[in-house]
């Protein structure tokens, strides 16, 4: 049985000040789970209503029942586990390589999520984050990755400053930025993509080299703009059509 | 104040059993009530705490407190109000113009409004649904369509007998279809979108005349595919791209 303190425990780690007390962050699902376990992340334990890894014997087991899984689960409807991990350890070596995205002040972790998740899929190595966004520790972010987490690296850093000193392109998407139909997309970078409701800041504005715009081909006045975790999709999409060959 | 009953009715609005008794759906905050009284939909009601359209005055307008809004609102964090509307009459006439978007059983709701605002976007006019798809009038599809609801046709339809007669290009999005970036896309056709869980349905799939897919550039063993509304986004930036002119 779980005891009180365990799943006190467990459930703090919705915020980010219990995480960093704790050094633990929470992985659910059966998909999710599986992929730390391929990963080099540390599950402390495992906590399961079910073993679906049998032959992973190196890992801390505890066999629950599905009420104490829905006392300790972040989901509506928990599913089969929850891993207990530990969190790694700040990456500060910043190694960039092809194409990269930074977020500036991302918000929403269905948004953070969805762009790891795109980044596992076109082959972003590196996502850089202002450390106002959204942690990726988070276990809604942990959740919408689908396991992507493991793969992409993440770094919360001062990025501002760190785009000042970068030499490369800086790419910025704008409501009036360039259509990224009609240039060349060098596929070397860093791909800037901005917060939700206010778009990218002016200081790092002010350091973008290229501006980029998703042309909008409907009829009628929408004024809304595109999700930023869509742009991104779409904005990817184009700089790997660019290198593609069409028949 | 509002009555009990009138609390009862906009709250049971949230299951399209109840929709489809009083004829009536929802939009709530600013943004969609603004494009609601831009579009020919009818407002019965609209519940405000601060009136945003003053110069509406053919509109019936009941002015409530914060208290209330909470209690007739579907959102976590209502906003300035709530627009009770009256369905649209189903439009029988199904008129297909360039690209149209099929949904084969699409039951998320955030996945749906997001094709939806992407095909506002994007110029697709209409999106074909089976009747099992999750329904448009439901709270939480409206929210996510940010108001392009009111500018793109929904059809329910029966998708399998509609496509069989269907004369032009099918294209259907498959693990392993061929890739989009190398094949000339035609610009008039039906794409058809799966399923979150299943995809495509086998008697769906035998309709298709172009298996497309969007090629994986990760380098490590993702087993995931895309989110089905993130990979709509890439596709249909892609049919763009092919039509644009890069320097």
């Amino acid at each position: 049985m779980l005891s009180n303190n365990v799943i006190k425990i467990i459930t703090s780690l919705s915020s980010k000040k219990y995480r960093q007390k704790y050094n633990l962050f929470v992985v659910e699902g059966v998909k999710n789970i599986g992929e730390v376990i391929k990963s080099s992340i540390k599950i402390k334990e495992l906590f399961i209503t079910e073993d679906f890894w049998p032959d992973e014997n190196s890992i801390k087991k505890t066999y629950i029942d599905e009420k104490e899984l829905k006392k300790i689960s972040f989901l509506s409807t928990p599913n089969v586990g929850l891993a207990l991990c530990e969190l790694p350890s700040n990456d500060e070596n910043i190694k960039l390589n092809g194409l990269t995205i930074a977020l500036d002040d991302i918000r929403d972790p269905g948004n953070l999520g969805t762009i790891i998740r795109l980044a596992d899929w076109f082959g972003v190595e590196n996502i850089l984050c202002t450390k106002e966004s959204v942690d990726l520790y988070n276990p809604k972010v942990v959740m919408s990755t689908m396991g992507s987490f493991t793969r992409v690296k993440v770094h919360y850093i001062e990025l501002e400053s760190f785009l000042s000193t970068y030499e490369g392109n800086i790419f910025g998407t704008f409501m009036e930025g360039e259509s990224i139909y009609e240039q060349k997309l060098p596929q070397e970078g860093i791909l800037v993509m901005g917060n939700e409701a206010n778009g990218i800041s002016k200081p790092i504005e002010n350091l973008t080299t290229n501006k980029l715009s998703i042309p909008f081909f409907g009829k009628n006045g929408s004024t809304e703009s595109l999700n930023v975790a869509v742009a991104t999709s779409v904005i990817l999409g184009e700089f790997k059509s660019q290198i593609s060959n069409k028949s």
